[in-house]
């Protein structure tokens, strides 16, 4: 069977390039049991996405390797299925190939869930809304009575833990860069203020917004960011890691912005963890639970950015480091 | 009565100067109530005393200001009382000033452990041991099959952290700086073996070292370091962060070596906690006593390095950075 998939040509290293992806033919291996084939609708565009096309072992959980397609997130169709439970015509979602068709193992794959638009499955019910909920109850223990900071607040990730973070009651604050996203982060999703980190400096801001203590950081970004929001944490307080953008497009360990202030963990007794999303494994049930009733009260709500077509992918990733998408992003494969 | 005190001359940031601390004249306060007035005997140097002679608020726990005496532990004996408890000729440890005759309030007053050495008050029984049992057994929830890496590993907390962790039946790795300091880890404190970060890669040696990653790293130094074990740490493994000495000789937030391998906690899900030595208050006897029952046992000795001379004591700051010490590091005050 004929297909089309985005091939790893090499490793991108340093700055992203886009041209490390190469929308190439590809012959489809044949389905065996207990395998999908399936047509990606959706394909979620992330910051980790460009971690992966490093290629370095430690951060390539899906095995990606040159001369192979690309994966990541995808809401799918079912074209054929070799797997109990799973017929044509269904729409999954499962970790797929950035092709037209792809075979994928059943038991990676899941259904849609029922009275969920199929784009809010790579908004919230996804990775997205999975790092959230993990971050800020499981890592960050969130009560009604934090005061969260945010960064990359006005980002996939970011905004949907500002709304969740305000649905608890807690006190919550952004940081984004550009004050049309600041605005976007007060305005739309509701925090009680919102940090602009280009033009503003963000240890002075948050000194006065905060003057007890940020009490939960959900970190995005890393580098000078997260020093800033260091000298500004209460005693005994946490810092949720989700990710560290500052620094994705490092060349190598030895350039880009380091963090200067980890003394701060000792002085104020903080608790700095990383995690990923849906994990640990058995709360994740818990977390889409929480996650679809914030969802069907208006609490958190979905925000997509559509980019069409498969071949766009490759430059779409380039957007999230410009900043220049608004909600998550993601490709509408087409045909 | 007369009294000679090393009076703060100003805040030292940057490189340290030992001549923010000058031997003057100071007149004592009249004892009141609850105080003692006391001899300090010992005076511990520490890392610590360097931080916090920045004066920065942050770390300024004693509330230090210039024109006035700087503090710190020492062991001290007893002149005059006017606390239960406590008589003329007792031998006390305390926060004391380091001058030749102090007032101390008694509430922060505990008499030696009998038949316990002076010394030892300083090397074990003190914020040092408190450092190493709470980094281990509470932020490192040390078990005795983990992989336990300890920087700093033949400096006063690290030796006794390195020999606890052994004591626990942990494999132990030291970092330190130079053969002969190596050597020591490795002949004197038993670590299976110690990577000397001035003559190798800490990243590589410990890959050797190490195959399965490391669970537990009690963190001394920071910087370079920090990110080299950054890269060795094993799936859901913690980090307690102790100090962070690579860094306190920056003279402000914006020098120095950064950190750049955090995004390693998410893809790691590392937990990294700072701490201060006896916290939990309500775990500080419990430490004591494991520390006492370890001492005995003679699996955790006292080594001090002693310096004759209370006039001695801002140059003996200097010493740490250089790594001249062998032991802790501490003043006899003499007469």
């Amino acid at each position: 069977m004929n297909n089309e998939a985005l091939i790893i040509q090499f490793a991108s290293k340093g700055t992203y390039s886009p041209d490390c992806l190469k929308l190439e033919p590809r012959a489809l291996p044949p389905l065996r049991d207990g395998e999908l084939l399936v047509r990606p609708l959706l394909i979620s565009i992330d910051p980790t996405s460009r971690n992966w096309l490093k290629l370095d072992p430690q951060s390539n959980v899906l095995g990606l390797e040159v001369g192979g397609v690309m994966k990541g997130p995808c809401v799918a169709e079912v074209m054929q299925s070799r797997a109990l439970g799973f017929a044509p015509g269904d729409k999954i979602t499962a970790l797929a190939g950035w092709e037209r068709l792809s075979v994928v193992p059943a038991p990676f794959a899941q259904h849609l869930i029922e009275g969920v638009p199929a784009e809010a499955h790579m908004t919230i019910f996804s990775h997205i809304g999975l790092a959230a909920a993990a971050g800020l109850m499981h890592v960050g223990q969130l009560r009604h009575d934090d005061v969260v900071v945010v960064s990359g607040a006005a980002g996939a990730t970011g905004s949907v833990a500002v709304e969740m973070a305000l649905a608890h009651g807690a006190q919550v604050i952004g940081i984004a860069g550009g004050a049309e996203k600041c605005r976007f982060v007060v305005e739309v999703l509701g925090a009680a203020a919102c940090v602009d980190y280009r033009a503003q400096s963000v240890e002075t801001e948050l000194k006065r917004l905060c003057p007890d203590g940020v009490t939960l950081f959900f970190d995005n970004v890393g580098g000078a960011v997260l020093d800033a929001v260091l000298m500004n944490m209460a005693l005994h307080s946490r810092i949720a890691v989700c990710g560290q953008i500052a620094l994705y497009n490092s060349a190598d360990r030895s350039d880009g912005q380091g963090v200067r202030n980890l003394m701060e963990l000792v002085f104020r007794r903080i608790r700095m963890e990383g995690f990923i999303a849906g994990e640990p494994a058995e709360r994740a049930p818990e977390y889409i639970a929480e996650l679809k009733r914030l969802f069907d009260a208006g609490q958190i709500r979905s925000r997509a950015h559509i980019v069409q077509g498969l071949e766009n992918a490759p430059a779409a990733i380039a957007m999230l480091f410009a900043a220049q998408n608004k909600g998550k992003l993601m490709i509408e494969v087409g045909l």
